[in-house]
């Protein structure tokens, strides 16, 4: 059986590093960062451009992302039955719970936002798709890493970044936490990304029972919490129900 | 200089083929639609499961589209100067039109949606981002066609599909419309590619006045068009001074 083809390999490393950091890189950074030779690092560029994958500014000679890859991402989000499944639940919630909801997947060692409804209200809100999140500071990632979905390695990987004096940020913390998630069946993130913010999770099971993502809900942390700074109980039952109606629909029978 | 790496052009062409059709297929459908042997698709393909592009389902073994195409599409969104400059300037064209606004810019043989704001109204609408539409029978692929963004040859390749009996199906139809686009400096679409909607587009120039992309207003064809079936001037007006804007903050000096 054939191993791995170096060439895809090196060209998906460089589409992460042009999504990631400055997002235009000349020739040389993106050779440097990955430790290639100008040459190879200029072949797959030259190739990815061709696919449209890479698109080439014609003032500075830069490179970026091209616009093949929001056919293709977009693409994933038709096919991606976790999502589809959660489309109607998602909307429900969002109205019933007059806050945020977003849906999460593990990629790599963060938590990909796959689905996002608004908070019903008129404020400007952002659309989150395609965002990754830190697996230990949301609560989405909280859920993937309690269930098994995600691992503490990857967490751990991907480094236990301090963003707020709230984040858990050594393994002993991380581990103590995941342990109540697994016993409450939910996930709470108090402060513990943004100042201010909080969010809330739940698991959805696919057959067999197994997690294989998280629906959230998130918002200012006084309408999250209650004035004990305990999150609401009215919230926590709302969300339980959807996780548990999408689970139902992904053929998780007993959840 | 090197020539195109074959391993990366062939992976390019699996994601598309994912991105298409059914969505979901086995490795024998891979390698018969792309003419590979079943060894060299099998390589590429859980190489490209590695790089978390390629998901391969567990029950069926069956490839789809993998997440991390989600994150690198959502950043190409972040990187296109073309829809960061439009944002402000599309929200506004859909909230003095009424209408639904949409920004397009060519990919291979189509017209890649890039921005969508819905309809200012409470009517359930699907965000269109990520979407292709043809050439010849879309408002936007016109103005690309009519300005040399998009080519001719790229629009027959694609073929000129008839979705109604309005659409402009033969090249001499199609050159004789996009003569009048020149002229007219906007872009109508009337029927032609779904009955009873249409679309009205107009070019978008960036450095020394290249088109680079499109803006247009699309909806049910009563709204756009008047009693006697033409466009409504004053959506026009609305257009061409959004178009115009967007021009000029992209440093197209004189539009």
């Amino acid at each position: 059986m054939a191993g791995p083809v170096q060439s895809i390999e090196r060209a998906a490393a460089i589409l992460r590093l042009l999504a990631g950091g400055p997002r235009r890189l000349g020739l040389g950074e993106v050779a440097a960062s990955l430790g290639l030779a100008k040459g190879t690092a200029h072949g797959i560029l030259r190739t990815l451009q061709h696919v449209d994958f890479v698109e080439q500014d014609a003032a500075t000679g830069k490179y970026q992302l091209g616009a093949a890859l929001l056919h293709l991402g977009t693409s994933y989000l038709d096919v991606n039955e976790l999502r589809s499944r959660s489309l109607n639940w998602a909307d429900a919630l969002a109205a019933r719970s007059g806050e945020a909801v977003r849906l999460g997947t593990p990629l790599e060692d963060r938590v990909l936002v796959v689905h996002h409804v608004f908070r019903p209200d008129d404020t400007l809100q952002t659309l989150d798709v395609g965002a990754l999140l830190p697996l230990h500071a949301s609560s989405l990632g909280k859920v993937l890493l309690a269930f098994g979905t995600a691992t503490m390695e990857s967490a751990q990987q991907a480094g236990l970044e301090p963003y707020t004096r709230h984040t858990l940020v050594t393994a002993e913390q991380l581990t103590r936490a995941l342990g109540e998630v697994r016993e409450l069946g939910w996930a709470a993130e108090i402060q513990e990304m943004s100042m201010g913010e909080a969010g809330l999770a739940a698991p959805i099971r696919g057959h067999g029972g197994l997690v294989v993502g998280a629906i959230g809900l998130s918002g200012p942390v006084e309408r999250i919490c209650d004035s004990q700074g305990h999150p609401r109980p009215g919230l926590i039952t709302l969300l339980r129900e959807a996780a548990r109606a999408i689970s139902r629909d992904l053929g998780a029978a007993r959840w």
